[in-house]
């Protein structure tokens, strides 16, 4: 499934003309990554129809959306790399990563609704839906960068938006193209969204107390960033007004002014004394049971997408 | 019509969180404007039904479309002002523009796709096939800026892609929407595209050759700051290579090094001795005359679009 996602987006037909618009596109598409969007779109439809390549359309739209995300967060971040390759705004300038990235959002919606199989409208409201939701989730993270007050609810809600609902939608678009009764939309919609906050906290988690010989980058890079994760904001629930101050300035500490391996001993230490670790994956592992849970109430066997995400899940990586 | 429409653009019910998200979007909503766009969905609509009432969702998705490209045009070009305000990116910072801008497309694709009347589909289509042109025309735009060779077809072709399909859109968008018969529908289309030239051209010649007392903006902005109108484009297709270099070469001048009135009144100099004036009415004309033969292929009665279209094209500010 997985080659002919990587397929499908290859053989996508870009216009040449005019140059500088296409082919940031195309060399965004061409960074990688799992494809976990379109997997789960194609999945979902294969639990009740085995024609999955019909659903190939949309399913390259919504990794084209996804892209398309990345392409503009990073310019908002200034990120100057992803996946070991320069982003879009460095290899080319900010401009050409804002209307290439509109075009990508704008492509998008054409492939997605392209598909004219099952319940295409609902297929193209959930993604306008999801999509408007996404970019909420990405104010609030901005937003929570500068408070030290949120709570884990807040932040919960916040990666819920930003990243569990385009899961959400993966799956529930599957189902609708392959016009699956509505109940089993709406299971394979929040299975998937608590897969996707299981998958997000375990990111944060991985972060600080991965496995440095299997997590494939180095440790601690959320630290060393100072980037506001659920573990930061779970800390600071745990803390004195004294200590949190501590622990931000810690945080916020530039690394012209300490060693990086010394900021990332200190943070985790913090962790390690709070207890954060157990808390993070008591969390993981309450997403992980109800995501569990949702799929009993499908009407149809559900192996292939639970193996699929259990696949994730289980990841040290 | 065009006070329902104010109406209608202020009632958008956005949401209050996440802060920082949708301010920005009814802050843009609310410089006002012709209202051009919406205006047509509605006018083309009530050719041939007269519950004109009905088209209002996709009549203020369109204008909240157009309003994006306003948003992020803006940023890309560093403009500090829009109609006496000032730009997003200057009030709130670039970040806002882009995800704001983002949210907005989002928005106006929904309230597109949300009035379920007539022919729903090729709405939806329509609205994207459009706005990616309108990216392209974009681009082409961006080109042209570091070009000295583009002819006048291709200037043509570029105006016709960044601004001319909205109108055509818009025209037709309001035909399907009243499920209007297919060739009357293009014969809009077509119709509204010609306008949008006609009227993109006399952008260009009233901002060198409109009357200052009628005209509202100081006449010659578009030469103080370099831009490539057609009026540039015309004039050096008419020049010998050594007076090309000239004339960029005046337009390039930074007002550090020349003064505002000397610049504009030896450009305008320039295009009096080489007849340009003429040049842009007969194109002007020309366009004004294909509108109005295309509107003779209608199966309905249309004076109230071609008054408006008129209205637009005679107006000298």
């Amino acid at each position: 499934m997985l080659a002919k996602i990587q397929a499908a987006l290859a053989a996508i037909p870009y216009p040449s003309q005019p140059e500088g618009l296409y082919e940031p596109i195309q060399y965004v598409l061409s960074m990688g990554g799992k494809r976990l969007r379109p997997t789960l779109v194609l999945l979902a439809y294969s639990l009740f129809k085995s024609d999955w390549e019909k659903a190939m359309p949309a399913a390259i739209g919504l990794e084209t959306y996804h892209n398309h995300t990345l392409l503009h967060d990073d310019l908002m971040d200034h990120a100057d790399m992803r996946r070991g390759m320069l982003t879009v705004h460095k290899k080319w300038d900010d401009n050409t990563a804002v209307l290439s990235g509109d075009t990508m959002l704008l492509l998008a919606a054409q492939m997605i609704a392209s598909a004219h199989i099952g319940r295409q409208d609902e297929v193209n409201a959930l993604f306008l839906k999801s999509a408007i939701e996404i970019c909420e989730g990405q104010q609030y993270d901005v937003n929570f960068e500068t408070r030290s007050d949120v709570t884990e609810a807040e932040y919960i809600e916040m990666i819920r938006l930003k990243t569990s609902v385009l899961l959400g939608c993966a799956a529930k678009m599957g189902a609708l193209l392959a016009d699956a009764p509505a109940e089993d939309c709406e299971v394979l919609y929040r299975f998937a969204e608590k897969v996707g906050l299981a998958f997000q906290l375990q990111d944060d988690y991985l972060d600080c107390f991965g496995d440095p010989k299997v997590f494939g980058k180095k440790i601690g890079g959320d630290i060393l960033c100072g980037k506001k994760t659920f573990m930061v904001h779970a800390a600071l629930q745990r803390m004195t007004a004294e200590e949190a101050q501590d622990f931000l300035a810690l945080l916020n500490t530039p690394l012209e002014q300490i060693e990086a391996d010394e900021k990332i001993a200190r943070a985790l230490e913090v962790y390690r004394r709070l207890d954060i670790p157990s808390v993070v994956e008591a969390r993981i592992n309450a997403f992980y049971d109800e995501a569990r849970k949702e799929l009993n109430a499908l009407s149809v066997p559900s192996e292939t997408i639970w193996t699929y995400a259990t696949s994730l899940l289980k990841r040290k990586s």
